[in-house]
């Protein structure tokens, strides 16, 4: 059984209460605590040694990564974060000077944010190290920006490049916190989310939340150098495949009424000259994801996402 | 270097902000999210195979104590729990029916006090399972209980009996959410929080949050019957030494004014007749635990509480 079904499978057999407004299945549980003008965001997200890093990475960047993972979540809403709490399992004999470093890089990207770390605690590990992340962040009260709108005809949007992230770019990602707050801020987003599994197995998250489909450009869609290099050297698909599959991308993914895409693609370009916005496709009402590039025509795409369990 | 010495190492490294009123070293941080009348409080609390369970105790019952630990922290702060977030790391081939069985044991829990488990997410786990709950909660703006108010001549109460808990009780036990909420609405309580380290380690975190210490009266002090036949059965201590050192009571330790002792115990029988109340001591100005006994007179206490690192 994969991931995603068991906790699919789960869902219907867990509490609710009134102030949650949206439990599991986004990016964030969203909740409304009583602040007037606010919703409260409220997510957690874990790193384990040997699944999502490997220690030469070097303890601080491992920090660094895990608390952008989360902060990766709060974006996925358009979100502000607040404050955090780390969960370190550690194993016996390791170095206090190794947690020092591990928070050093938490505790940048935190402040980077303004993120309180406003407590935790360190378990003992059977072996290993694992990380994990609680975070709160808040959303204007009338922007709800949830992976279930996509309207058909939208135009779908992503920020930076895809695939080949495990060669650097998952230790070293910035979280799109700025750049998904201007968004909201500017313009009416339809659906929005991270990229964290991979383009294909997110992009069917948010179809199967809106019940709609999305056919792709090929040529669109922004292959970053470490894909093109991990193709080559490493083969295993091409390029555009690892584009499409690989995980850990943590970019934004996102769709707005075909009528804006220019004025947003030209207004993000004076914002966000560094960073590349590719318009990758359109919503359309069929729940696939077709793909269309000059060589092959159409075709029905069926690469997955990155699957822990697979 | 113990837990406590490595945290407390860690803290001035760590950002904060104006919403973070209470940081790492209470019960739960508290955050001032703009709520008019409330506080918010966020704790993550969590279990790791062979270090707090085995699986030989049953899914359900380990699903229903790692919930019940994090409700016994917002019970240390006579909070009322909203939404909590579940982590679950699996190793490879972990069947699908036992993390059901989790899950209902963390569901039934999450019912019983309306909290909404709101999300969360498995990933893989090198060795054995761990569990992390997040768990957010709120208390009335103005009913801040933090260990470090305790006062010279408070009397010294805690709830239940102690010691002996991992026969049996550490998988069952009943977080105290009612009786600390009964507890604050009631009386002026001075100084709270949850004993998880054993009595005589919090004790000293109470001590030294408020630069108080505490003169136990080791007659008053509630031993349960399993800590006197573990004491029996198993040797390596007294019953009261296991009642002031083994960990994992989730009692409730607190501190009022000397002058409502009698009336706060009175009124205690008739709400909760079915829980002891025990008065154990008084606080005194040293920073120190002195034990007065008949036997023995008054002897300074060395004992410490529980440690994972040791």
């Amino acid at each position: 059984m994969k991931e995603f079904e068991l906790i699919e499978s789960l869902r219907p057999l867990l509490h609710t209460n009134p102030q949650t407004l949206v439990g599991a299945g986004d990016d964030c549980a969203v909740l409304d605590v009583g602040i007037p003008d606010r919703l409260l965001l409220f997510k957690t997200d874990a790193v384990v040694e040997n699944v999502h890093f490997t220690r030469d990475a070097g303890w601080e960047r491992i920090g660094r990564k895990a608390i952008s993972r989360c902060l990766s979540d709060i974006a996925a809403m358009a979100g502000v974060p607040i404050s955090a709490l780390v969960t370190l399992g550690l194993p016996l004999y390791f170095e206090p000077d190794k947690v020092k470093k591990i928070y050093v890089g938490l505790n940048e990207r935190a402040a980077e944010f303004d993120v309180s770390i406003s407590g935790g605690e360190t378990v003992k590990s059977e072996k290993g190290v694992f990380l994990s992340i609680s975070m709160l962040g808040w959303i204007p009260r009338n922007r709800l920006l949830l992976r279930s709108n996509m309207q058909v005809h939208d135009a779908v949007f992503v920020t930076g490049e895809l695939g080949g992230s495990l060669k650097e770019k998952h230790l070293d990602f910035s979280p799109r916190i700025k750049e998904a707050q201007w968004l909201a801020e500017n313009f009416e987003i339809h659906a929005l989310m991270d990229v964290s599994d991979g383009l294909a197995g997110d992009l069917r998250r948010l179809m199967d939340a809106s019940e709609k489909g999305v056919q792709l450009l090929a040529e669109a869609i922004p292959v970053s150098r470490s894909a093109k290099e991990a193709a080559r050297e490493e083969g295993g698909g091409s390029a555009l495949t690892r584009a499409l599959s690989d995980g850990e991308d943590f970019e934004l993914l996102f769709t707005v009424s075909a009528s804006i895409a220019v004025e947003l693609l030209d207004k993000w370009k004076i914002h966000f000259p560094q960073l590349n916005l590719s318009c990758i496709g359109k919503v359309i009402p069929e729940k696939i994801i077709k793909l269309f590039s000059r060589k092959m025509g159409l075709t029905n795409l069926d690469c997955h996402g990155y699957d822990h369990f697979q």
